[in-house]
């Protein structure tokens, strides 16, 4: 397997970036994204809005992304948020779960000291099985909070991870 | 007890929702706003942000105010969340609930299917137990997601209702 690289993205990035967000909006199998959303909206929501985003290359191919933002402002502003995603002939290869490790990591340095995923949904078992096995608690489950285009109503987790100084280890 | 009226917000009425407003966020023990938010900030925060936003009155003084907005995009656009907030001397007279059951059924109108309440503070019982009594299930329970500016790091709640047809009854 190659040797995976994850750097902060640069605004030229969103070449490679947008055919892999494209795929999963529009699916609308994963992520609570608008399905119709446009490339200059996708720009915003994962690049422009966001504290900070980063790309995983593997011999210098954009293979997955993700941002890292607050969750919440005010009290709870040290509790942040990350989406990931990855091209779809690379999944399964571990790039989701490099990624949320250095994403821990980055989230220290930004100053965060929670993570939290607000809408893990029960149909992405791989997802949960992977945020479970990289130190993410379910701290609860929102019935019928997703309109699934293949399966109607289904329920998500919310999952959160306090992180701890050693969590990139 | 005054009868109490809700209705829609207009914008000039943002000279009496503001030293509601203000009071609340400056405190910073209840909701996960920034303290030093301005005035101008909270009008898009909480009036023009928004899908709807209202005032309680009683005997023509506005002495509540709550928002309803879209608490997911995409695939779980159907889930909404309301913030709301009592003026200090009408607290503990009802107002919370009367609009938190008038959300409910605003909610529905505006196509909502199910209401979220992303962060009530272990400290605030009061809403708990409101929350609660109105229907709202405790989904699960953030740790230390809240720095309290005399409690230090404590708990939320992540709280959830299905709207059912006959929730104003």
């Amino acid at each position: 397997m190659a040797e995976t690289l994850i750097r902060p993205a640069r605004d030229e990035d969103f070449e490679a970036i947008w055919p892999i967000l494209r795929d999963v909006i529009r699916a609308g199998e994963t992520y609570a994204i608008e399905r119709g959303l446009t490339r200059e909206a996708a720009f915003d929501l994962w690049v422009k809005a966001p504290h900070a985003t980063y790309v995983a290359e593997n011999d210098g191919a954009i293979v997955g992304t993700y941002y890292i933002k607050a969750n919440f402002a005010g009290g709870a502003a040290h509790v942040c948020n990350c989406g990931y995603m990855v091209a779809p002939a690379m999944r399964g290869q571990g790039v989701a779960g490099k990624m949320c490790v250095h994403s821990q990591a980055e989230a220290r340095i930004l100053g965060y000291r929670a993570m939290q995923f607000n809408i893990v949904l029960a149909s992405n078992k791989g997802a949960i099985r992977l945020w479970e096995k990289l130190g993410f608690d379910t701290i609860g489950r929102l019935p019928q909070v997703f309109d699934h285009p293949k399966l109607g109503l289904i329920d998500a987790n919310v999952m959160y991870k306090w992180l701890e100084q050693d969590c990139e280890s």
